[in-house]
């Protein structure tokens, strides 16, 4: 009997690698996809792993390019923010990873899809919605939601002794005592001694930032250039450094923010299936384009407009983080913030420093700043005493809702007083 | 004929002295009331200011801990930021100054209020606002929006040749190139050189933060407790300060966020009266606590609660933005705040350092946090399999979502091939 | 080895008699919990038919007049609409439910709660997830998603099949082709010829309300009260008919209303679980008090309350829909809500007619309508040239950008002509 | 000197009659600008008014088409309801008026708006922030909140006096004891007796409906076919009137539903000055078609994305209420608004019956409703067993809560005993 063709999520590391030997060994022709979104990885030694665990095929898929201009950019033009704080350097990237999982499969013709992603975690969900909604007639394979490899699995420990049983090589990825996801937007901490939420992490567990401690003693100046709500542009005013390629941009932004200690977050947060959970961060160039972003907007976009997009972004950021990136309410949300992007062009002036990201200055072909308008020793074009028209008629709403609430408040004292 | 009992809000400033006298030349008998909302000034100066300006009565009230208890604490739980940014400094000291006025005003029997906020800002809204939804039958004198007293004083120089004709004296508050407003909150900056967005600040502009450059080198951990999402102690873990009254443990948040050189804002805002305007900001203490109090929501928190939270804050700021502290509106959220409020206890930590607020660990007895549920080494209490329903179900319709698009997509290829 | 005791939500249909005993028949001492929510029924024959099929207790529990204080009142007072049409009758009857179940376990001592809801439907998820939110320990044993139970009855012939096997009795409920659940609030029908959303209710359907063809040729004229927005009287102004208490005001209106063919409604919703499914439902009283409540909010409500409280309101029906009753959401949105209602005074009156709820006049002790300051004819209180000013000062923005949007396509146009 | 043109909303009743004939009688030379948007009346007449009251040049606007198209129509789709419960008839005719102000202005080289609309209503609003909001530079000229036209025209009768005076005919339009506005969405009466809102509408106010008792006894099933949520066919099923031209649709609705009895409202309203204002509507066509569409979306919208739409749509109303139909805060939900609807296709059946339209049933090509998958008796393509895992996931986060909650409670009733 032939074996069926199964697409697999492939990641290098003790995980996936087991569950491709295990899956290799049941029923399965397993194609391994190596996904490129920019984790520091090497890729060929990965290849050559994947082949010596079980692969029948195997793919490294660059989707660099495609994760910053498809993914990370409209994430950031939409302000998504998830629980105030988090970027959604992952929940961004499992798409892009499903995604090309899909294609993959319709490449190899195989009707399957696995992943190594665990039972608890986000990256489960988000991988199979996202498989689900791009390819309805998809079956995934979910060895850590699978009584039988769950039962032959209870622990880490065990994919160690089957990793040993087996001969399977353990070393290509670096063992670190975290739960760890990297890859250009950011790199997530979790688990080991993270889990207690009250542990500072230590030093060693930042790899894209610097600590405060060491970085420069000097500022450096940079200047972000957005056309509709997208980076095209950015220059080091310093050393004259100029990107605009967009995923040559965004890793110089990473590079230089890395370097100023910029982007660290330690958060607990709120995971779909309903578990908290503590998250360290680290998005050097995500946290540097997502303040100048906001910054132009404020030179840029409509009042309105703002606050109707600020009161929506939340349930957007919801949206990305619980997997429904390929959804139909993610496209309604994201009509309306295209078009509030439509004219955000201008330039932000920054100033990176000590874990600081200033904002020092911004303009625009598209502001709707009016100098003249708003200063204080300048009268053109305003009258003082429209204001206080307006300010009547948003008054008389006010005054009526007192005026009602002292009279019944008065009858009440009354009526107890009656009694 | 008896002059009319007016109250007017009196700063000792330029602005107001002028307008003390102007009024009290015409039929006014003056009742300064100068409110103590932190700023940093010497009042029995300004009260002897007032009185040889023209002032029937003077008036010092000392609204710094009501400023903190009913007003700080209460946004801050709230999360109120406007746009984003702005945690609302100057827009929640104006309604408690301007139920000081109408108290005054009861107090004197006087039936008219009067400020010296000019016609182009938002606080002539929020003073007014305010007044009228306290005391709808107030009347309200607004020179910088009456006819007579614009034609009088075209420009800021009329104000300078008024005070040395009448032999006003004007130096009691500083005078320096900005507009600026002073209080326990925060001191915002505007106008003169920072009119044009593209201007960097001057170091000179910043007064209640120190320049990163000049920060200490070494972080400072201190731990705040919370109670039902309001700070009920701060601690400095390195040398013991300790303190629990509200009044004091902000302003001793105030004192150490400055030398940490936090929460200084840069930004161009939108003012309710539809002007864009830039302005520079210091909020030490209250970045401090916005920062903590966000985060242990993040542990005893729920996660539906949070994300509704999220998308009516912006809102919420707004109103108080707008003016709208006293309004049914705005009692309509902070009735739904506070009920998400009532279990949001614990401490955090943070370390502050060169600018940053850096959270490093946080506890609650109301956590919400499970870490055997969550912990990738434990499998007590959660059913993985449970997850894959879980799934599942949320992808039926994402499932059906792509099989109409992919049909109709069909369809229409067909009906333009036939055409 | 001693049965566990397990509390069963019996109906006395033929499902709930069949898992009744079936699960007798297996580990657990049954008791069958009747909770009487308004249904036609017998139930003192329903409690002799548990007995005979296995039930080792049985409590019949009177919650009507929990179910109008507690769940209709507060739902119609929060205006909470399911996609704009459906009122939640059976969404808010099975938290009550539910809470009888919790309740009587505890008092009975039991761990395990049962039901015979389908794997495909709404109540499943309410019944369940409010018993969990209740009293996290309890154990539910939900037969309609036990493979044992499935594999058992693969069909509902299955049922009847099993009932004459062991002479369980069919015959006490009705037995029609729909699936009916059947309150206070309302009945609705599902399934069967339903099923297909093209075809047309048969007449025979509908048992709540008449036919519009055999609803009373003239109009009758009532009058409700409102207390802070919930209603406190019933008055027929033809005969006199006068209605204070809840449970009789509201057993009134649904009277009257069905007379009057009111309350219709056939409508394809959305389940929470994905699917899309078709309900035709009948509740004459709650759209009465809907329409009357929304109406008086008009006179008494202030508007930016009404307009936030509209947009949250959707969100409330889901929650509840959802199953959500019990949870801290509903809660955090409620207290909102209460806030609102809080003078939401006064009386309606309504024509009720051939299926119309005419609302014919309102008058409120807290309106806030005024009558002299809308009125065309009169002039005081307000002053035309306030408004003026108002929107001008609206104006400043939109002005802003048409300029932006102007000058930004003429250069666009200039670019693409030099191209 | 030449005299300034104006362009003047002209309707041919007596203040814009008497306004015509003032403002030609000072500096200004009026182009009268009579738009017809469906309103019933006699064009020509109207036209050879103007000529004789004042007007240098007359322009008669069809806007019929335009109206149904590009206002009606998008308005609907997008489930615009004010407060509830208003379509909108008038707020929609506003901006389209304004627009044809501003053409034609433009065609004159006029710089100059006028209409007459009074200083306490909403239309003034939007006719003003439109005309702005598309041609910033324009002046508007507004009598009403004029002080030299005010202190002239102290109350009505001084139109009439002032009619008498100059010999100007006042008999063209009818004149009825209310404050109406018509055109082919509905018509709207105000003021008069209906200023109370106690009083119940005398039968000779309704104009387009017919009273309940006088509509047919027996019903009228009509057929509507929607293509990306626009209404372009429909068919009487009893007569085979067939209309797919929107204008001519349109005006068949008004007409079968004018008989029915169908579209009548009587509110109390919130005016965007802050006022309530008591307002009686008939929009027979635009009540049928939003009930088709609103039901048809049941099938074919998504349930978040209509969720998301439900919660966002009440802000579009009163956008549109408002008069800010032309802008940024409008496009940007339009555009979200837009993406919803590319799939609300399919047929709406409906009956029209003595005042209800009652939906009968409905299909679709893109429908999401799955008959096999939601069939009580069908198994297919869903697992139950799913669902136990959807619950329980769910359930996490509310044992969590009343875990706390509970602990909570009894610490607190521990800390209150030990007091």
């Amino acid at each position: 009997m032939s074996k069926e063709k199964l697409v697999l999520a492939y990641s290098g590391g003790l995980d996936t690698t087991v569950i491709l030997h295990w899956l290799s060994k049941r029923n399965y022709q397993v194609i391994a996809c190596i996904a490129d979104v920019g984790q520091k990885d090497d890729f060929s030694a990965i290849r050559e792993k994947a082949l010596k665990s079980g692969a029948h095929d195997v793919v490294v898929s660059d989707l660099k390019k495609e994760f910053v201009t498809d993914f990370i950019f409209p994430a950031l033009r939409a302000n998504a923010v998830y629980e105030g704080r988090y970027l959604l350097g992952t929940a961004l990237s499992r798409p892009l990873i499903a995604k090309e999982l899909v294609r993959v499969a319709e490449k190899f013709g195989a009707n399957k899809i696995s992943h190594g992603s665990t039972g608890k975690g986000n990256d489960q969900v988000r991988f199979e919605l996202a498989c689900y909604a791009l390819k309805p007639e998809i079956e995934i394979i979910s060895p850590w939601k699978d009584p039988v490899f769950l039962s032959e699995f209870t622990g880490r420990s065990c994919l160690l002794e089957y990793s040993t049983k087996y001969g399977i090589p353990v070393s290509v990825t670096s063992s670190r005592p975290y739960s760890e996801d990297d890859n250009l937007m950011h790199i997530s901490h979790e688990a080991g001694s993270l889990e207690d939420p009250m542990n500072r992490p230590d030093k060693n567990v930042f790899t894209m930032t610097s600590d405060l401690i060491e970085t420069p003693d000097h500022e450096e100046i940079i200047e972000i250039t957005f056309m509709d709500g997208i980076p095209v542009r950015v220059v080091n005013r310093e050393n004259g450094a100029d990107y605009a390629d967009p995923l040559e941009l965004y890793t110089y932004l990473n590079q230089i923010g890395g370097i100023h200690g910029i982007g660290r977050l330690d958060m607990v947060e709120n995971r779909f299936i309903g578990l908290k959970s503590r998250g360290v961060y680290e998005s050097p160039g995500a946290t540097i384009l997502w303040k100048a972003h906001r910054d132009l907007e404020g030179l840029a976009m409509d009042m309105q407009v703002m606050h109707l997009r600020d009161s929506i972004s939340p349930k957007l950021a919801e949206i990305i983080y619980n997997g429904f990136w390929f959804s139909p309410e993610k496209e309604f949300i994201m009509a309306a913030v295209n078009k509030s992007q439509e004219a955000i062009d201008g330039i932000v002036q920054l100033a990176l420093h000590k874990g600081n990201v200033q904002i020092i200055g911004r303009s625009s072909p598209t502001s709707l700043y009016n100098e003249d308008l708003v200063s204080m020793d300048i009268e053109g074009g305003f009258n003082a005493l429209d204001v206080k028209g307006f300010i009547e008629v948003n008054a008389i709403r006010l005054k009526a809702h007192n005026t009602v609430m002292r009279s019944r408040e008065k009858e009440k004292v009354q009526s107890e007083t009656l009694v």
